[in-house]
């Protein structure tokens, strides 16, 4: 009985990534990495299943209808595949603290999945890569993790980026001098969020819909659009407000943290203080931070700040927590359009491609291929039986930078030709000599 | 309203991987990866949510239910959890042919899930780490599978390893010769697979009891168990069961690929013929393989062997195929087991950590520590308010090896004393030797 064929295709939303991709991708995340450990964060990683309890009242009723829920026959647990890294670092800290020690720094780039309509840049499984510090009250972790996003940002080549900040607290103080209700303070936070999307006019507008009073609208948004440079912003904020508690304790801790990214040598030309960023997430209790890339305009790639009251869902007493996360799908994107990628990530792992030049040479590719591996050459042996030039032609094909020819004659003098496809340089060395020949035909 | 509590709890079988932990499995995956790199096969990755039309009826009624089913509320296409690698490469072959240039080298380094019974090493989510080569029909393919599998274990350091080949189509050419009947040959591969565990005499047990004649089955058992050293099992076996085409063909490619081992300069001490080793899966159509750590005893890490027809199951032709997959999770238990770790493969990736004197030499920590991480040095900054006693006890509960002290009097002198926690050497030097220092004191 001949099988049935399958039709080969993906769930709506989900993407294989081929080598060529996956080579940028590892180059991205290797970065990361090496920067998080740099920084002393330490590599954690959770289930992508987790029990629904966990998961669900901590997103919000739109996005709980986005979570994946999961199954196996006659399986009795309730369980989903999770939706973002934050909450499983709440469950992981109350879990396991006995093993951790405080501060808790760590790192996760795990996927994560969500049902969302699919459209260009949005896929429903997608990676995350967050940064969190677990265990700190104090500003100083705050700043921690801004340093940390701006050097991976300097690392990974952006010429150009801006961390927006913003205190909660601030916001808060914002909304009380100006008369805005306490319980219409999360309406506020809504709509002042879309200001980048509906600017000044349409957030005024909008909280007047919401039936805020006109006059405190105006006066809210005066004071979020103060745009003084740099610290004098938070003088001129406190002149005003510095008799509002909140206000006055998130422009000390804007402060603070400006302070230690001084310290810090966290360039000012990469930060500044915009009162309109707001951050979605209900969770947030300090600063908070977005990152941009302005010029050209391709929009936020990072996005965090501090939740000191998330962990205590799963624990006795909360602890203090700020973190980031990277859009690191949006970030591999950019770095394509910005031609961010070094040009040694090419479509393929391979350095050499020995051929075979016909059945009875296999043996000494074969050997030879073993000879230039041993020597730490990342080699290709080829193992169809094609002439030269269609050896050729699959060498250029996949991108490979160098080709070595092992005929009759090289075999007999115990010698190998290499030939650089890019500008066709060929040089004839012992074979022995060849590893060493070929990482300088690669200028590595 | 406070928050309800939640209990931090998992799914069953379901793991988070702390730091310490994960350091080991990164330390193992970097080694395979940089093997395959060497080896030429490059990095897929596929989601994690496929069609169930894509995987079921590929692995059998029993594997069948331990698949996780996915949902999302109001969601109509009917996924799954990849149950292994094989079958989504299978269908990326089909999917994205056009993108592929042949033989396709891949390796694929993921979770998988599996709704077993958890017990102690067996878990419902681990990770597989497949290499495979599509494409190529000769035994020069399966050679480099060996190969790949042979050099990935020394460079993890296994000191005494086996890989255990056999070859389907020499099992099919001595049921034949022994008389087993066509439609009997699948009985006949799943008692022989028992044949570590029950025994010849439990094989034949078994094989009786499903209705095979005495004396075919002691036939086959006779031809199983030979053991001639090395090729000579091979001429063996050709002298009675030459004439049996399927026996020759086994035979003539169990010698082909001995040739390439032997080219590939594979140490024969790392490989043998088995004829006992069968594995569990139907589809597999040539030679087939096993690696072993026998001494001592600690079982299989890694399985695979050719499958000419799967890729077949999603494309209008099949294309030859012949792969493998390390028990990753084994091997990382093992490594801790045999003690194969690198020393320097500790709790944390933090190097040092700089103290903080005092709440007004904070700021000064915190441009050492930015200078330190400038040179390269992975560091931490002490950020809680604890003398430096506590600060010391934190390095060494986290197996931090070095701790800079930047106390008043180092300050004034533009220097840091740092002590190596190992041994209690302690040097001073300036600043911006530091990192230099610290390299030399770690001696790397």
């Amino acid at each position: 009985m001949p099988p049935v064929k399958i039709v080969p295709r993906l769930p709506k939303g989900m993407r294989d990534f081929l080598p060529a991709d996956m080579l940028k991708r590892d180059y991205v995340f290797g970065v990361v990495r090496e920067v998080f450990h740099l920084y002393g964060f330490e590599p954690l990683q959770t289930p992508v299943l987790e029990l629904k309890e966990t998961l669900m009242g901590k997103y919000g009723e739109d996005a709980e209808k986005l979570i994946y829920h999961a199954q196996h026959p006659g399986g009795k647990e309730e369980v989903a595949l999770r939706y973002d890294l934050t909450v499983p670092l709440a469950r992981v800290v109350g879990q396991h603290e006995n093993q951790l020690t405080m501060p808790f720094k760590r790192y996760q780039l795990s996927p994560v999945w969500r049902a969302e309509r699919p459209q260009r840049g949005r896929y429903r499984e997608f990676y995350q890569c967050d940064a969190d510090i677990v265990g700190i009250a104090g500003m100083q972790a705050d700043a921690e993790i801004i340093s940390l996003i701006v050097a991976v940002m300097r690392r990974l080549g952006f010429p150009q980026f801006n961390v927006k900040i913003n205190n909660r607290k601030l916001l808060t103080g914002m909304g009380q001098y100006s008369g805005v209700p306490d319980v219409q303070l999360g309406d506020l936070y809504r709509s002042v969020d879309k200001f980048d999307k509906i600017g000044a006019e349409g957030v005024q507008k909008e909280l007047v819909e919401r039936g805020i009073a006109a006059d405190v609208v105006a006066r809210m948004i005066e004071l979020i659009t103060a745009r003084q440079p740099g610290l004098e912003n938070l003088d001129f904020l406190e002149d005003i407000m510095g008799s509002i508690p909140a206000a006055a304790e998130g422009i000390r801790e804007l402060r603070e943290l400006a302070a230690y990214l001084n310290d810090a040598d966290v360039p000012t030309r990469n930060y500044e203080f915009d009162f309109t960023m707001v951050r979605g997430l209900g969770y947030y209790t300090g600063p908070i931070f977005e990152t941009i890339i302005s010029e050209p305009n391709l929009g936020s790639v990072n996005g965090g700040g501090r939740y000191d009251d998330l962990i205590g869902l799963f624990r006795k007493d909360s602890l203090p927590t700020v973190g980031m996360a990277f859009g690191i799908e949006r970030i591999i994107d950019v770095m394509e359009i910005l031609n961010l990628y070094p040009p040694d990530i090419v479509g393929t792992v391979v350095e050499v491609l020995v051929t075979a030049f016909s059945p009875e040479t296999r043996s000494q590719s074969t050997r030879l291929t073993a000879v230039l591996r041993s020597g730490g050459v990342r080699t290709e042996l080829y193992m169809q039986e094609k002439n030269l030039g269609k050896q050729f032609d699959y060498a250029n094909k996949k991108g490979i930078p160098l080709v070595a020819v092992l005929g009759p004659e090289e075999i007999v003098d115990g010698v190998v030709k290499l030939k650089r496809l890019t500008d066709g340089t060929e040089v004839v060395v012992k074979q022995a000599d060849a590893a060493g020949k070929i990482r300088e035909l690669l200028g590595s």
